[in-house]
């Protein structure tokens, strides 16, 4: 879909440093003179919030897998028509917290849920939006569910987050498999010290996006 | 699938007289014997309960149609997992007000969303049950809606009894279509008086399920 803006997503297992690498790609594109609109998934739009509330915290009764999915891309639906493409539209550098390419490695890889199906609800909620560019977060499971576990603190556990070692490792190999099979990913060693990442993202942004993208977003 | 069970639909636009379906056609089972489970769409477990809720009171914002199609089949999926299929399993007749025909008729027919996704959500969604008999109640849709109007009463207007006319003139059309195609249908004219309605379905019933469907649900 041809939009002014450009749509970045970042994409890792839980620990890899989202967070710190979007506040990162924010100021970057920034100190370009882009405007900047940070979003997350599942959320972004209230609905789609709301929907994030029953998937972290479901209540009375276990969330089936395919329910699990289809409410994923519920939220992803709405995410997408209600903020990612307007955003576009208006010339912004949209930049989620996760897309499909989680669908693809939490409930794909990691749950095992038919492949086929998740192409088709990705086909459907994604509305001809695509990422420009997504960065891949990658490091050892170890290490992200000692960051994630030393993180929480006092907080609750979500239910993801309680997740087991072999589910994150489906997960691991799940999202490295989609970044071997397209140029739309950059693979960033996310064990490595925050100085680093950040100066890793930093390179491949203006590998990709000269000038802040202004003449090829 | 094969279930001990007896899974039994009632569709039909809103106003057709559906509760009053149900209460008739559990106590036609009930008095042959058989445990009865009525249950309703989108709904019927906590999750999906909470998803209904989304579904017919959403705040803030839009509700995009393709969000709300995966929502029902979200709520149907968790539906199917935790209640229909153990209901169907332990010997039950589960009753439905509303399954996938409502999809079909309301998000396929009404708002014209594409039929060939909304199949493969029922593929997937459906997890290998389909209902043993279809009870549509039809009647026009002018009266309908004004038997609708009538029972709101002092009561809020839910979104999707603000719905118009010529919405659910392609609704019903829809459920016309879909009746015509398969043998799992029994029509049943709704703008006759009660009685008559109740006559219309026990004859169904008992010409599908002889005994109460005891040797052959």
């Amino acid at each position: 879909m041809n939009l002014p803006g450009i749509f970045i997503t970042i994409e890792g297992v839980e620990g890899a440093g989202k967070s710190t690498a979007i506040a990162g790609v924010a100021e970057w594109f920034g100190a370009h003179g882009r405007e900047v609109d940070c979003t997350r998934e599942p959320g972004g739009t209230p609905i789609a919030e709301a929907i994030r509330q029953l998937l972290l915290n479901p209540v009375e009764e276990d969330l089936v897998p395919l329910t699990e999915l289809m409410l994923m891309f519920a939220a992803r639906a709405q995410h997408v028509a209600g903020r990612i493409k307007p955003g576009l539209a208006a010339g912004k550098v949209v930049i989620s917290d996760r897309f499909t390419d989680s669908s693809r490695a939490y409930q794909g890889a990691g749950r095992g849920l038919d492949r086929s199906l998740i192409e088709t609800l990705a086909q459907a909620a994604e509305q001809g939006v695509s990422p420009d560019l997504t960065l891949l977060l990658d490091l050892p499971v170890d290490i992200g569910m000692k960051r994630a576990a030393a993180r929480r603190g006092a907080c609750a556990h979500d239910r993801f987050e309680r997740e087991r070692h072999d589910f994150f490792e489906r997960v691991r190999a799940g999202f490295l498999e989609l970044a071997r099979q397209s140029s739309r990913f950059a693979l960033i060693d996310a064990a490595a010290p925050i100085v680093d990442v950040q100066t890793q993202i930093q390179t491949v942004l203006a590998a990709r996006f000269p000038q802040g993208g202004v003449n090829c977003g």
